[in-house]
């Protein structure tokens, strides 16, 4: 198997960079590529590769850049044979479920539809720990329990912004327009955030400080720094079920791997692709046929009559445009929006968790690199713990920062091994998803119109599954059907 | 607009044959066709355009054949100057939801996701009528919600199989393989029938009754002849959540009709077409290039190296196979399954109903030709009520059964025109959709197995949602993925 120059391993003996994936592919051989295409799509995500074989099944000549070795973007799977080669190991985005619909059409048409369901374990050991020279705890598993309750029901008192639930203000959670359309309150809402939302519950300090950690903890971010819209559509494409939310969003694996459909969708593309490509400006000149100009770092020069760029949000500042992007729209993808930055850490353990192991660190304060663990999946005598680090309190490389995984459990964890990437390093990811600041509505027709004849797109820009697989899906069927639609190019 | 020669429109004057609608196009020229293909697809519903389509992008010459003059299928609209030429009615299957991912997926990829939704009247006038010669009477509302309560509570007995409420049984919806895999109940639980599943809960008569009949009430059939999975797929494909099978199954219409989506997919196919081409008899032979050959009723021929036969499963048994297929499969097509034979009437009324109309017609000895029927959208000063007929008690085209209508109400319902099809008589449906009886899982694999280069798909062929518009997709997907994956074909 290849090894992609991503992500590392470390073991008790240091780290070594690199993981073998079979997402690492090879270009189109340089003497089959032209100079011309009708479009080029940067990005070999999933959205990027969608719409390049979208596009390309209706007859159009593509390129596919992507600045990585692999395909994927934020989704890729390793395998490797210090834990055992048939694990896949999720390094990026994973769950997906029925409920986000077009991963999982997705998923059904290239019969990848089978999955690896990451065990909830409703009596897991939930173990608390402050910080790094605090000690974990065993949490009162009873206390944990009416604290969740408590939770939910403050949860919907957050929700119900309308005495519906807030079903009326979000109609169409796969649909912005259509929501906005026909809710008088849609635009009102998006401009508070979480805070602004928990505030006018008024309530004591205590369900306050609750309410406010326990929303932000979808996006792992400051909730005064997310719009209340964003939590309000997430438990809307759940059906307006908080029992959803965990089989929605964070149950099921795919089999095969979210490179194992990225590669199918790869097989089913038949334009060009180049590799190992970052890209360093796009320009577009007003006359020829050919009017979008795409230079790569290495001074390569491509063609195109369209331009589609998948690339992330976080990452587009980096790119020259010439004639240069709106301030509108390059104020929509900095202040507009805050990176998520977390990263995502795999721990290969032989320790034995009977009911699982289920970590939170509490306190803001806390100098502890991870705040939430919890168990996924075993490979033979190993368990597979998932871990997520705090934002922009990065995981360096450092093994003092790994060996912390020890002290996370009152009886110790024993290491094996771990995996990883740091998402909140990477030039061509800038973090996890972008998540909308209160207000972001004023950019959303925006980021999403042309600029001249280029396109932006990307699970950061769906309507639906935004920052999810499905979002990646979902946008990619838009701007397909928007380039296409376009009488004037072709 | 062209007019179909199906459906009719009855207005106080009488009949008129035929309803103007976009879905009849032309064949492709008889002079562009050729006499060879690699794939023929019969049938221009859902998974024929869909399955037509997919080959054809993947590189395939095809032929999509048609017996009818539109495309479709079970699902089209007509407009007419009648009512409101802006007004879609849907003569056939119509409702869609995001939870129905396929084609919910497919609708965004066009832009059609705009929805028409049939406002639910929680409080509408429940009406109920015994037969022809007895009276409407306006039901209590109070009794009606505690009925429905009741019926919500038994119901949630009915489906608890596993002290999971069915969870443990139908872990995977749309992957029946995964699910049987999964739980040694389910091929136990699909020999039971409604009734049989409904005796287990040891109920009084009249909860017994109530339950049978509420649960039935899915399919319109005997509770004796319906497998009790049927049920609680449909349930699990809702969540698991009886509140939304509502909004899941009944709500949301397409605003540009089953139709838009239908001719969207149309224009994505660059293959040939044949349309008004019932087909007489598919024979295969073992040499030769093209093995399969169809013979159509007007004695044209065209041959292929493989086919899709998308023929609805109530229709089957009427094209002649050779060599013919197994006594297995055709057992399954015919005493597998129930066909549900229920038509379908739109009545236009300038009739007010200020809470809506929700009529249901109790009792099972009752000579009314209708069975449920409520208030589905209005057009200027016009009502549109839906009104579902009892099975096997087919709607004729006499003038009294339409007349009927009038009685429905207490007050009276005065007749603008009515619009509908005989499905129930209809050569090319056979019905509404073929309901499994118990023990169906027997033929499961042959069913789907092909027939030497011959594969049969549709919706009722589905795993997840059997019988609607989104199974027709999902199957699609699946018989695309099989032919193209025939190696020693291609």
């Amino acid at each position: 198997m290849h090894k992609s120059t991503e992500g590392f391993i470390w073991t008790p003996t240091g780290y070594h960079y690199g993981l073998p994936t079979t997402s690492t592919i090879p270009s189109t051989p340089t003497s089959s590529l032209s100079g011309t295409y009708d479009v080029i799509v940067l990005g070999a995500g999933f959205t990027g590769l969608t719409t390049a074989r979208d596009l390309a099944f209706r007859g159009k000549k593509v390129l596919l850049i992507e600045a990585r070795d692999r395909i994927g973007g934020r989704c890729w799977t390793a395998q490797t044979d210090e834990l055992d080669s048939s694990a896949k190991l999720e390094i990026g985005g994973a769950w997906v479920h029925w409920l986000q619909p077009h991963v999982f059409s997705e998923l059904q048409r290239y019969g990848l539809d089978q999955f690896v369901e990451t065990v909830s374990h409703p009596d897991a050991e939930v173990v608390g720990k402050e910080g790094r020279d605090g000690s974990a705890t065993l949490l009162d598993p009873h206390e944990g329990k009416e604290m969740m309750e408590r939770i939910g029901q403050l949860m919907e008192r957050f929700f119900d912004v309308d005495g519906q639930g807030g079903r009326s203000v979000l109609s169409f959670p796969f649909n912005t327009q259509a929501s906005v359309a026909k809710s008088a309150e849609y635009l009102k809402l998006e401009e508070l955030s979480i805070t602004d939302r928990v505030a006018q519950l008024e309530l004591g300090d205590e369900d306050r400080d609750m309410l406010s950690a326990h929303a932000a903890s979808f996006f792992g971010l400051d909730p005064g720094q997310v719009s209340f819209m964003e939590v309000l559509k997430t438990h809307a494409l759940c059906g307006f079920d908080q029992d959803m939310i965990e089989a929605a969003t964070m149950k099921y694996k795919i089999s095969e791997g979210t490179t194992g459909l990225a590669l199918a969708i790869l097989k089913d593309f038949n334009g060009d692709r180049i590799l190992r490509a970052p890209v360093k400006a796009v320009t577009q000149d007003l006359g020829g046929s050919f009017p979008v100009t795409v230079t790569l770092q290495n001074g390569e020069v491509y063609r195109a009559k369209a331009l589609v760029s998948t690339i992330p949000m976080n990452v587009l500042p980096s790119i020259t445009f010439d004639p240069p992007l709106s301030e509108l729209r390059r104020e929509a993808f900095t202040a507009g929006v805050t990176p998520a930055r977390t990263d995502k850490l795999l721990v290969c353990t032989p320790t034995k968790f009977e009911r699982g192991f289920n970590f939170t660190c509490e306190g803001d304060e806390s100098d502890l690199p991870y705040t939430a663990g919890f168990t996924d999946g075993s490979y033979g005598p190993n368990t597979l713990l998932t871990l997520l680090t705090r934002p922009d309190h990065a995981l360096d490389r450092s093994n003092e920062n790994i060996r912390l995984v020890e002290t996370l459990h009152p009886t110790g964890i024993e290491l094996h091994s771990a995996y990883g990437h740091l998402w909140s390093q990477d030039p061509y990811a800038g973090g996890v998803m972008p998540v909308r600041k209160p207000g972001f509505m004023r950019y959303y027709e925006e980021v999403r119109r042309p600029h001249g004849r280029v396109w932006f797109a990307g699970s950061d820009f769906a309507d639906g599954w935004r920052g999810f697989i499905s979002g990646a899906f979902e946008d990619a069927y838009r701007v397909t059907r928007e380039v296409l639609g376009r009488g004037d190019i072709w």
